[in-house]
């Protein structure tokens, strides 16, 4: 198997497409078009995607590329986000005077930041992407915050580590395959999760009478997310993730019922569930959902 | 008035500041923050912050700071977004070789970059700040994508204008104020939309729970966005935006029902709505309802 990922080996997404199939190939890309599109055509079966952060929140762009193509969600992956500071060997905290880091990670390691006084901080389009430039170019006097991985990866020698605000900073990622491949990548795991999208009518109530439907047949809505439709200002598409997975009588009740008066509806997976907890255990013992199979 | 804005001058939120109160003073910031604290301060009486865009969607950030601060909302304003792609005087189009603009207006342009083939493609902090920076370094093989207000105010000339994908790119500015200047900036206008953040138990159906409150007294929701609680993974702040305002007997019945089971609920204010046909009404025609209560 096959698992392409963005960013650059150290990535964060492609310890996720290691924690899915510890025995897949990893494949780094440019961007998450570029995921999209290699799972399309067939290089790789799955491509690794970050969905949400428990800190900085959803990543939309990807909500939005899983509503332009006709890509399945398979997986989850939950991964515990440990931050380090790392630098070229010999160099020392002192000697630090600029930071380079991805903007969200730069947010997430706000206190420590604001403790480095007098270095600059720079956004780049990359956690580990910006390990890579400091070795590449040799940069002397500049750090990333990056994974110790990154690190490791990249000749870097790590300064700090755990230097994120928060201890419980956790990334969820979202396995997708093509539909022809969906029952060889599930193996005999049984989904119980559903993520669908569906837009509404523009009237008072439909919000409430949408979620009415898995209420009442007592299925728990796991998240909520809303995207605005290009062109029709303030209708917006509806992203809901369900415990409960499509092979279920209720489920496809369920869904038939929002269908009677949503006018569009499209189930973008089923899926087995990442167990929060595998997160929060050392990595030695986090097989997750995702070895279970393979 | 004094109203704050972040950007430089000829930024769309300055614009959407004289667009709420075409007497005002308008005060620019570099950062969001610091227009909360400019507020918060008394430096100034409000701040304009854009909330929401009918393309690229909410400004999460803005919606983050509302929670951190005790500033209320006291105003909405909608502004059509016209992007132009402007450059020094005597610069064509077929001089530029570098585009320079915010992520975000960037992506609202997708499709007039796709067609500038070979132009390479320069993400910054800011529209206005684009075309100032232009000016300041003399690039003149640089063009900026911002407002043709903003090309006006740093000296560029428009290349092309109208450059963005959707015609119905409209931004939703929020105007918020201390308690205290609640009154004074409100005037004679009565509130009819109100803005609400809270927390919900972590139980199946709590969010159909909440919304129930709302639909069993007809209080249409115009809009619900969540945000990740810090530290309580897969946790969230709900923001509902409600057609009515907090004055209104069955809106104060709706909040103390939602109170009983919500753990925490705070309104972030109660104000005149914008009117969405104010934004696609030529310029000299749209008094907005801010203008109307000078």
């Amino acid at each position: 198997m096959r698992i392409a990922y963005q960013g650059e080996s150290g990535a964060y997404s492609e310890a996720a497409a290691q924690k899915f199939n510890p025995d897949a190939a990893v494949v780094p890309c440019p961007a998450f078009d570029d995921v999209f599109q290699a799972v399309e055509t067939g290089r790789v079966t799955c491509g690794a995607l970050p969905i949400e952060n428990s800190i900085g929140g959803t990543i939309h762009r990807n909500y939005d590329l899983l509503v332009q193509h006709e890509l399945k969600v398979v997986g989850e992956v939950e991964l515990a986000v440990i931050h380090s500071l790392a630098a070229l060997p010999g160099v020392s905290l002192e000697q630090v005077t600029q930071i380079y880091s991805h903007p969200q990670a730069l947010a997430q390691c706000d206190r420590f930041l604001r403790s480095c006084s007098g270095v600059e901080i720079v956004a780049t389009y990359d956690t580990a992407g910006s390990a890579k430039l400091i070795r590449e170019r040799n940069l002397k006097n500049t750090a990333a915050i990056a994974s110790e991985r990154a690190a490791q990866v990249h000749g870097l020698d790590i300064l700090r580590t755990g230097i994120q605000d928060y201890a419980d900073n956790i990334t969820r990622f979202l396995i997708v395959t093509r539909p022809a491949a969906i029952a060889d990548v599930l193996g005999a795991r049984e989904p119980n999760k559903t993520t669908v999208v569906f837009t509404l009518p523009n009237t008072p109530g439909s919000l409430f009478k949408a979620l009415s439907v898995f209420a009442l047949r007592d299925i728990d809505v796991t998240k909520v997310e809303s995207r605005p439709i290009p062109g029709r200002p303030w209708e917006y598409l509806f992203y809901l993730d369900l415990a409960v997975g499509t092979q279920e009588y209720r489920c496809g009740r369920a869904l038939m019922h929002l269908a009677e008066f949503a006018p569009s509806l499209k189930t973008l997976g089923s899926y087995p569930s990442a167990l929060t907890v595998a997160a929060k255990l050392p990595a030695a013992a986090t097989t997750g959902p995702g070895a279970a199979a393979q």
